[in-house]
Formats: C-alpha cells, sequence, structure tokens
C-alpha cells in the first residue's frame, strides 16, 4: 500500500496496519447500518447491492494477490479482476440511489453499467497515472508501481501483446532487481514500446463511450445526465 | 492470532493474512446476502442487527488493540470491550432469527441480553482455558495467553483487585522477559493469589444466571427454552 495518497497520509501509515483495516470494517459496517436505517421500502435491496459489491470488490481483491505470484495473467483475467476490484464499487455507487428510490430496473440496470464501465476506465487511467503520472501532481512516487512490479493492465497487455518489448518485460519481472529511477524509466521505455500505454489510453477512452452509451437508453433529465457524463471525462482527463 | 483452532490449522497460517482477512470480509458480505434474500418482511431489520453487531464487534477489537499499549486498563473497561469483541457476535447471534420472524420485541431483546451475557460468560470461560486449560484438550499452547501477555479478564482483575500478587504480575507484565514454562506457571500462579482464577470462574456462573433470567420474561416453548439453556451451560463446563 501507498503511505500517501492525494498528498496525504494513508490510514495504515499513521495508526497503523491493523486500525486500518479494522476502520475499513467499521466503516462498511456503518454503510450498511444508515442504508437500513432509511425509510425506503426499498432499503433492503439497495443493502444487498452493496453486500454483493463488497463480495465482488474483495473476489477482485483476490485475484490481484494471486496475480502477484503468476507469471501468466491473461489480458481478460486482469480485466476481470478490475472489474471486481474497482468495477464493483463504482457500479454500485451509481446504481445504489436508484434502487433507493425504487427506479425501474432498467434505469439501475444503466447506471450499473455506467458505474463498471467508469470503474474500469478510472482503473486504466489509475494505472498509466502509476507508471507516467508526475509524482508533484499524483503525491505518489515516480514509478511507484514499477517498483513494486505491480501487474496492472498496461503491464499484462505489455507482457501479452507486447512483442520483444513485452518479452523483455517479463524478464525484468521474473528478476529481483531493485532499480534505481534510471532503471525505472527503462522500464517504463518498455512498457510504452509494447504499445501499452496507447492501448491502456484508447481503452479508457473507449469505456468512457461505453459508459455514456449506457446511459443513452433510459430516460433521464439533462441537468443530471450531463453531470454523470462530466464526472466520466474528468476521470480520464484528470492527473491525480 | 492462533496457528491452531480446536486442533486445526487456522485459516492465517495455511494461507496468510492477507487471505484469512479477505475470507472473513467476504463471508461477512455472503452473510448480509443471505439474509437480504430471505422472503422475511423483516430482513431489513435482521440484516441491521449483522451490522450494528459488526460495528460493535468492531469497536471491541480496536480497544482489544489499544490496551495493549496500556497499563491502566480497569475492568469495567475490559468488560466493555468484551462486550463488543465477543457479546455483540454471540447477542445478534440469538436474537437475528426471532428478528427475521418478526417476533415481538420482548422477545427479540430478551434472546438479545441472553446473548450477551451468554458471550460474556464465553470469553471469561475462554480466558480461563488460555491459561489453566489443558493444551491436549484446548489445541492451544500451554500458558498461551500469558506468553502473549494478553489483558483478558482474569489478568485484568488481578492487576487491579489482586493486592501484592497482582503488583508483582502488573512488574513482569510491564518487563520484556520470555520465560519458559515454568517462568509461566509461575505467572499462572501470580493470577490465581491476586483471586483472579475464582473471580472469572463466579462471574462465568454470574453471566450464565442472568442469560438464564434473561429468557424467563417471555412465552417460550419449553423444548427451545431447554435447549438454550443446555447451550449456557456447556460454554461454562466446556474444557475447549
Amino acid at each position: 500500500g501507498d503511505t500517501e495518497r492525494r498528498h496525504r497520509p494513508t490510514v495504515w501509515a499513521v495508526w497503523g496496519i491493523t486500525s486500518a483495516i479494522l476502520t475499513g470494517d467499521a466503516l462498511l459496517a456503518l454503510a450498511q447500518e444508515v442504508l437500513l436505517d432509511s425509510n425506503s421500502p426499498h432499503r433492503a435491496a439497495a443493502a444487498r447491492l452493496l453486500a454483493e459489491a463488497t463480495r465482488h470488490l474483495v473476489r477482485g481483491q483476490v485475484q490481484d494477490v494471486a496475480f502477484e505470484q503468476r507469471s501468466d495473467v491473461t489480458l481478460p483475467e486482469c480485466l476481470e479482476m478490475v472489474s471486481g476490484k474497482t468495477g464493483a464499487l463504482i457500479s454500485a455507487s451509481a446504481a445504489i440511489g436508484a434502487v433507493l428510490a425504487g427506479a425501474p430496473a432498467a434505469m439501475v440496470n444503466a447506471l450499473s453499467s455506467f458505474g463498471a464501465q467508469l470503474g474500469l476506465a478510472f482503473q486504466l487511467v489509475d494505472d498509466l497515472l502509476g507508471i507516467w503520472g508526475d509524482p508533484a501532481i499524483t503525491g505518489k512516487p515516480v514509478f511507484s508501481d514499477l517498483r513494486s512490479r505491480k501487474k496492472t493492465l498496461p503491464v499484462t497487455y505489455a507482457l501479452t501483446h507486447g512483442g520483444p518489448a513485452g518479452r523483455e518485460l517479463a524478464r525484468w519481472l521474473a528478476g529481483s532487481d531493485m532499480p534505481g529511477e534510471a532503471g525505472l524509466r527503462r522500464v517504463a521505455e518498455l512498457v510504452e514500446a509494447a504499445g501499452a500505454r496507447d492501448w491502456a489510453a484508447a481503452e479508457a477512452q473507449r469505456r468512457i463511450v461505453a459508459a455514456t452509451a449506457a446511459l443513452a437508453g433510459v430516460p433521464m433529465q439533462a441537468g443530471p445526465r450531463e453531470d454523470l457524463i462530466a464526472i466520466a471525462h474528468f476521470i480520464v482527463a484528470r492527473e491525480v
């Protein structure tokens, strides 16, 4: 885990890992209580959505941990992992208000798809920033994801679709040397030469298009629709 | 954490801490899903009870962790910690079926109190077994709780009500020596000389009496009432 996020120390770095885990568990329990204290006749369905999203999130996290020990992760597997780890939470966040309000299934499904696609776009951009982001803006160390040998989406693309540059990247990942900044810049160049930077940026754009398209089929006031689309575009344009 | 429970290896010892934490989170999410998939019109109330119990459990765990760094924990504080860490879960377990079935508040409250008192009795017996339990039966190492300098209920009683033996125990706890089995036996003797063994056994009995009394005021068929009381008596009589 990072010791800083958005230029502020992370909970575990200040209070320890045990306190950070317990804080997360308490917040999740509290979120369920808040939902279930609502007067909506649909509160049970909303709480169920949150529980289901939590389970998918855990599944994605389990896959992420398992991938650390594997050298044969495919791009579809990596996308499925991200759909759980990031997509499930953003999908549930987008849809849960509609569930609580008793919106028709078509609206709930549209918002759920919007969030799932947005989650993938978010992670793709996050992975790009983890390699090429400006540390002064992201608040993360330079090349932080490469330093920790994370099998992010761009790295997985490079390994599976990257030709000679991808194979050189695979050899480096299989080793254990700890390069300095110059060495990590060379690794980043390999990922880029493998076409992974272009792929990830284009894939993020495609996911935003899909997110926007998911909203097109359902009736929605112009204001909220524009707000949701603005959030989607912010996510790919962000630098933090 | 213990590497074995009930003579079987614990999840973290086999699969690692990360997997154990994720497994627990997944099971909790799944428990909420199962509750919320019920056809009962009271499923939201049942899910709320589980979320609330989870929050109290986390609070108790946070207190337990905080107590490790403190030498001035009072007995009421320690009882409050156990009410959260152990009592909340057993209380919710006892009451949640009644909530789901739409039982009257008096019945839910009686079962909730029954479980809360049972939880305290369970922990008192667990703490006694952690010091004086037979390793061949408990499956835990001999004097395991003393070895890890845990501020269990008997130890807290000894420290706060134990006279000279309690003060000698406090001096040992404040130090850092790692005694062998003979040394740990001497520490156990201090806890006993401080009156903590007798207190914990008597307190467990008082909690079982209180648990049984909590059921007395509500109408219940003889069979289920006898089963609940049998569980309560098993808890204080158990050796594992």
